[in-house]
């Protein structure tokens, strides 16, 4: 049962707060004990943002980041390597690969990966338009930056099947192996396992 | 340094979440990045409750607790005993009291307690409000119940000072002492030793 507080309009702040995700009722209650301290005027800049952001937000056409502009900062950057895309999930982890600083070819955002326990197939995923770029050519290497899941192999091999009689584009997967930092004795065994049998040549 | 992202709205949007307390540009991020997969109408949910509340909320005029009407629930309410004032710092003490079901009596919601080092002086806080109260005569008894930290016994001796010449006005704190369920050997020994100068006649 939700508590009913002494006033309706904190009741609704709160029942909103609290919709977001990992956020309880008592976070949720703090958070809107913070708006009521901090000014109107930051309160409203907050909603604004929010508000904006909702309704005005774009998706690169041909990579389906999130970008303020039809085709994103990265796809119309001319110092990158458009011979290059690199498939992921979604946009944190375009993020996640861009602040390795490694990496300086183009992305394709999925917007998921197919799993057939929570509904979604390939039909949901964007990987018809991955074909699409592709088969427009000038793509020589194919990056499948997915997740180590069950869901993600299975999404792989789903564009592999895909992609496979593209003679003249490479398929390459991220490596697995160890973390760095990681201790032997604290990997889990098929990691380890992994890391064997995929073992490199030492450059001293 | 702030991480700059692929949208200017997307980065606005994720500055404005991590300003709010205990939330940091991941979290933001992730909350972010969930009102961009509901319905757009949700999200002017949100923002219309917070906004609403920021720019409609009132303060019971007595109390000082937040209500919709001038006069809260609370005061208002006749099945009350407005004998009984129990003042509080903030309105998440009025709830958890309210919660404990123990109490019904009215609140005095102070606004904080005294605090040399962050700069609250007794003038900020709504003692004179309070003192007016009982000096409006029909209060038989104070509770103090504040926290249990030099601030609060700061305060608490401050108030006493204010309201020790009302000798028909009796005065209280809340009792001080081992938390229900605590073991007697993880105790700190200011309580513990608390718990012994103040023990009561025990009830079989």
């Amino acid at each position: 049962m939700e508590q009913q507080y002494s006033s309706a309009l904190l009741n609704r702040a709160v029942d909103e707060f609290a919709k977001l995700p990992g956020i309880g009722r008592k976070t949720a209650m703090r958070l809107v004990l913070h708006t009521l301290r901090i000014d109107a005027d930051k309160v409203d800049g907050f909603c604004n943002a929010l508000h904006t952001l909702r309704h005005e937000v774009k998706y690169c056409r041909t990579c389906h980041n999130i970008s303020d502009t039809d085709v994103c900062q990265i796809c119309s950057n001319p110092q990158r390597d458009a011979s290059t895309i690199c498939v992921v999930e979604n946009i944190q982890d375009v993020m996640a690969v861009e602040s390795t600083m490694q990496y300086k070819g183009l992305y394709h955002v999925l917007g998921g990966v197919i799993s057939p326990m929570d509904g979604i197939g390939p039909g949901d995923l964007e990987i018809e338009s991955l074909v699409d770029r592709v088969e427009a050519g000038g793509v020589k290497e194919v990056i499948l930056a997915l997740s180590s899941t069950m869901e993600g192999d299975t999404t792989n091999f789903y564009i592999y099947r895909k992609l496979m009689h593209h003679d003249d584009v490479e398929l390459t997967v991220l490596a697995r192996g160890l973390s760095i930092n990681d201790e032997l004795q604290y990997t889990d065994e098929v990691t380890l396992g992994r890391s064997l049998v995929n073992r490199v040549p030492f450059k001293g």
